[in-house]
């Protein structure tokens, strides 16, 4: 049975990173859920919002699946931009919508873990009061809600480009939520912290940029694989990026991205069908 | 309370119009469901593959907000493309998911009406001999399953470019599909048929245009609206979209469409503010 990963939070975990600035990493054994059944990813993998982009979860498939070479990976997009904690309550629409979607996931997949990354809307007005009781009620009921006891739980924390500009100016307590975060981290046995050092922004001040999505995916990859927190940059991030990247095509990736630009519009079906074929297109 | 609006069926009711082909609807009663709460609408509404584009949904929400100046309304996605109508069986995920997505908006809106558009995969090697006890089928389950027997479901026909070229050409029952889909509808007293005449298609043969899908969504208004069938094109449909285009933006439109261009890195900080706030920029 394939595997596969909740992903919950905000608009960081949902993904704001211009698609244009990396290269795809569509992977045929890389899913996500689409009116509860699989199809092969393609960004934006979320849809919350008209602007989502490039998040953390594609680059964490990616490794994944070059670490499990016969399995596949199906990936449950639930994070919602501009969410705060309070809306991840047990009783609120986004935690019961996220359970629904998880559970029919789980009808096909075995559910391995859940990424989360969220607080930029409590990094303000004393939210960090409350916050670790508040991410630790999260946790328990994700898990309890699931039939999970052991579920890990990766938790990305916020970048610290935020409280300066743009959007993102009036998140000036981030580093009073990291603190708290680390600390329920700190507490349960299955969650992981992933370190946000180096990631830089969109030009709005609060969304992690294309490139630092890519980085930032390798972190909750290494901390989910290895079952530790990530407390620092990776050594490898670009030559790990560049693997990736370099993967050849196979032939049904090449199908889905010849699909694409055909019903785009972006060639004529002639040019499609030598495309798929393989052969030239007639003069 | 707002009102809502279910859609369901294969790619042409999920919507594979290019979007820049045509002008923007966007309105600010009008939503989208989004894990499970109202988002306004952006087109695509729906995500149900990458390609998703203009369906619809769009100009017939247009046109209901225009007739019903106090009211919101809302839309739930759950088209998916290549469905055949087994797929929409009550024990399939398609099914079942739609049905749960409804109940998710039920809570907070009315649920007024289905939108169906659906035969495309069912074209061929004889599927029309059953279609109409499916078809059947699927309206009796949504209105049980939804609380709702008397919920009016309109039906858009096939459009006639079918069984020609490209993604296309495999469709060629596609008259024996709409005369089982008139039967149905005719036996129904809370359905109605919608005409497909002079809807065009994309260059794949299979989807219908961005320009015609703005067409089409105006005669299943006219079917919802006046509650008997479409059986012809509408005698001022390029008038009516004129007057929808040519409305004046709202500040809260203003806003959105502004956002979107910050978010995606369009415009600067300084000049976002300045033109939220109606100031000229700065040289």
């Amino acid at each position: 049975m394939m595997k596969s990963i909740l992903l919950v939070g905000q608009s960081n975990m949902a993904g704001r990173g211009f698609i244009q600035d990396v290269p795809g990493l569509r992977h045929e054994r890389v899913k996500m859920l689409r009116n509860g059944r699989w199809q092969m990813m393609a960004e934006p993998i979320h849809f919350d919002r008209e602007v989502a982009g490039v998040g953390p979860a594609a680059s964490f498939a990616a490794a994944w699946v070059q670490a499990h070479p016969d399995e596949e990976l199906g990936l449950i997009p639930c994070a919602e931009g501009g969410s705060s904690i309070d809306e991840w309550a047990s009783d609120e629409m986004l935690m019961r919508h996220a359970i629904a979607e998880a559970k029919f996931a789980q009808e096909s997949s075995e559910l391995i873990g859940v990424l989360w990354h969220q607080g930029e809307s409590d990094s303000l007005k004393g939210g960090y009061q409350t916050y670790a009781a508040k991410l630790t009620a999260v946790f328990s009921h994700l898990r309890q809600a699931l039939g999970q006891a052991d579920l890990p739980i990766i938790v990305g924390q916020l970048p610290d480009f935020l409280g300066q500009e743009g959007f993102g100016a009036s998140a000036t307590e981030f580093n009073d939520i990291n603190r708290e975060m680390a600390n329920v981290v700190a507490q349960d046995p299955h969650s992981y912290l992933v370190n946000a050092a180096e990631l830089t922004a969109n030009p709005d001040g609060i969304h992690i940029d294309a490139a630092s999505q890519r980085r930032f995916g390798l972190r909750y990859y290494a901390a989910f694989a290895n079952q530790e927190d990530v407390l620092a940059v990776l050594p490898d991030e670009a030559a790990q990026l560049g693997v990736l990247y370099q993967r050849p095509e196979t032939p049904q990736e090449k199908m889905y991205r010849l699909s694409r630009a055909f019903a785009l519009g972006q060639m004529s079906y002639p040019e499609f069908i030598a495309q798929l074929t393989g052969k030239g297109t007639a003069k």
